[in-house]
């Protein structure tokens, strides 16, 4: 089969990237130049976005080389000349970037991402760099949303299954640990990441015994003190009295049930008798988890309602962001040699040249942020944007995962209130542009019309 | 950077895979088992589904094994005892499978993929096989219904930058190119898949130079023969009108200007400007490509406009299936050792045994689908699922990509017209069960009853 790794990434772009830089080549067209990465206008749904990818589009940065098969496969293209493959053959990324941290909320038309590197370097990574901050930043927004929900009760990453291959199932497990999730039930993302893995049991393994209780009791001696029994093949609140009855049989061996797993029906209503039944039989400590088709919407509405329900396994809503599948991260020239650039567009603003993005908190909430350009002076406010790469090389050692996860955690909990609400109209959070950044667009602009804009 | 390959594969698993799995070991539950892959009910705006993902689904099959790394990744995780361990270490995929070819449509309940192999290592292989089926299959579909609306004219996937994340734009790519797309911009595709490559110009490529037309100057020299231009950068009829200039400019040189691309705006009303630009130029030849958040439906609307647009680059609606951005593709226990099996739910039938899929023809047009047992005696209809490994290995050697596309193709030209309707209400195609299949279900329930249903 066909796997992205790091020796073939260079090759994941697309052809344009290819194209344009063989043309700069030719042209000698390699002075350093500035792009940012960064979303114009998040899906309607997501009040704030969460930062996640970096260290995987770092990681890629580091190992950016087009080895001999890859310039061979180039070669085969037809498309580009001795010269530009050798020079690609020989090329590295010694850029430097800036970006905000993995964790981090993040609003509209705030550079997420920073690269600098001489204008061929920074123009190949386009592809891979929009594709691996997407959509990890897509996930960890959905994950922070559904950890919202919530309320502090704890969710897993179910995904895997309907995620967009297992490469996705992999990172979306990271992107959503990021955003809140407590474990994932996909052992490699368990084992590569450190992220505590769980799961239950399917219904095939309830049938695959003549009588469900059998199932329960075989599955409970395997794993004494963390099985949790799925108990709705048949009918579930007489699946959580058999529950109780292997719970009871069993306790002498010092087989503890963890809890048990509802997976269909109306999960919130048949959770009541279900704890009732754990309860009623001396099982207080047996935890229901629940499953389904979940997502932050029906989380909110069955932790409303009061439901006994202690954890839930979110799956295909989580991984694929259902609602809002895709995020638009795009990447823009903003200075080359010739100073700030902009895109003219009648609906697209691109704001020109190196910035950094401010945070105003008041009272430990987010209040505002403000663009500027990287040298105005800011007060007040704390920069987003730090430094992670100079010259090709990270600046720090890639931080561990769980650091990512409370940044999160903390930025869901400085979020203006407003913006946690899961749906309804809100005024949006305020990103404001500084007085030199306005001033650097203006001034983009009239140079653009000096010279292109009238016919 | 953490990347899912052939070796940690085997871990891209939900844990209950492997927590079922070890107490099946643990009680020498390893007797054959029959799992269906199937999708019990499409998205509501899909009338049909492409399947798409076999080749690598059987790939990871003939691959399938724990090696030294993944057993001691699985020690680590302290739930398995030495003797499991050195079972998985051992073991290998030895099953038969039975599949619908790819690029082949299918309907709800119609089995994708047949697994019968021990119940361990069918058991064990299901998330993944359920990932790359579903993921696949959701994007050839996808795919298919940008094709019907191009009505002939051509779309290249132009997605990698929004899909989830590098591997998934890899094998978006590859099942769009099923689905019917003619080319990818995706060069890694390209160069696994043997994808024909396309691509144009990014905006930061137009205003790297001062003037517009310098740019598309000096990418018209440097690609003389295949040059697509991007004209909307500053004013789309302007640079239509830029482009016709430079074709004509450098014409004697032998350059020749393939296309122009419009990425924003109303490209159909659009179009028709710089299709009269372009002829009143003497560029008859040079095609008009359109791309920008285009989908199946904005796609049938500039076709039916007239608009005299050539092709269409498709990115974030094909690559993610946006509109309905997941497949529901479940794997389910349908026989074992004891016989035909069924889950007992009110709202999800499944139907038992061993089936065979057959399609019936009238006029060369699909009339209707029969889901029948394997053993039972059909005549008149194709069977849909072949043979496609035994015991563990492939039947036949891969097949070529083209020959799935060229199915596609074919099962997109014999839907029923009604289906082949984007949009609004149709009747749904029509899917029987057998006589054979429907009494097997009905004592499978009964047996059902007679054991677990009654408290």
């Amino acid at each position: 089969m066909s796997w992205v790794n790091d020796a073939n990434a260079p090759l994941l772009t697309d052809l344009y990237e290819l194209t344009m830089a063989a043309s700069y080549f030719a042209h000698g067209m390699d002075a350093p130049a500035t792009f940012d990465l960064f979303v114009r206008k998040p899906p309607e749904s997501r009040r704030f976005l969460i930062a996640a990818g970096l260290d995987d589009a770092l990681h890629y940065l580091e190992h950016f080389r087009f080895d001999d098969d890859a310039v061979a496969s180039l070669h085969n293209l037809g498309l580009f000349d001795e010269a530009f493959l050798a020079f690609l053959g020989q090329l590295r990324f010694t850029g430097d970037v800036w970006a905000i941290s993995e964790g981090e909320a993040f609003f509209g038309d705030e550079p997420l991402l920073r690269v600098t590197a001489p204008l061929i370097e920074a123009q190949l990574v386009e592809t891979f760099l929009l594709s691996m901050m997407n959509f990890q930043s897509l996930i960890a927004s959905k994950a922070a949303r559904v950890a919202i929900a919530c309320a502090g009760r704890e969710f897993v990453d179910f995904s895997a299954r309907r995620d967009h291959g297992p490469d996705a199932a992999l990172r979306a497990a990271r992107a959503s640990y990021i955003g809140g999730a407590s474990a994932t039930s996909n052992v490699l993302a368990g084992v590569m990441y450190g992220i505590p893995v769980a799961g239950t049991m399917a219904h095939s393994y309830v049938i695959s015994f003549e009588h469900e209780i059998d199932a329960f009791r075989t599955f409970a001696r395997d794993f004494p003190d963390r099985s949790i029994l799925l108990i709705d093949t048949y009918d579930t609140l007489e699946g959580a009295r058999r529950a109780a009855q292997v719970a009871n049989e069993l306790a002498p061996e010092g087989v503890r049930i963890q809890g048990v797993r509802l997976d269909s029906g109306d999960v919130a209503e048949l959770a009541v008798g279900v704890r009732r039944i754990l309860d009623e039989n001396g099982c207080q400590s047996t935890r229901i988890f629940a499953s389904g088709d979940l997502d932050e919407f029906r989380i909110a509405e069955i932790v409303a309602r009061g439901a006994p329900i202690d954890a839930f396994g979110v799956g295909t809503q989580l991984g694929t962001s259902a609602d809002a599948p895709a995020l638009g991260g795009v990447y823009k020239l903003v200075e080359d040699s010739h100073g700030p650039k902009v895109k003219l567009s009648p609906l697209k603003i691109t704001w020109p040249g190196r910035k950094q993005v401010y945070r105003f908190t008041v009272d430990g909430r987010y209040h505002h942020d403000l663009i500027a350009l990287e040298d105005e002076r800011v007060d007040g406010g704390r920069p987003l944007l730090r430094k992670v790469m100079a010259n090709g090389r990270r600046v720090d050692p890639p931080e561990p995962l769980h650091a990512a996860r409370e940044r999160c955690r903390g930025a869901l909990a400085a979020l203006p209130e407003r913006l946690r609400l899961l749906h309804g109209p809100v005024e949006e959070y305020r990103v404001d542009r500084s007085p030199g950044l306005r001033a650097a667009h203006e001034s983009a602009v009239a140079h653009l019309r000096h010279t292109d804009a009238a016919p």
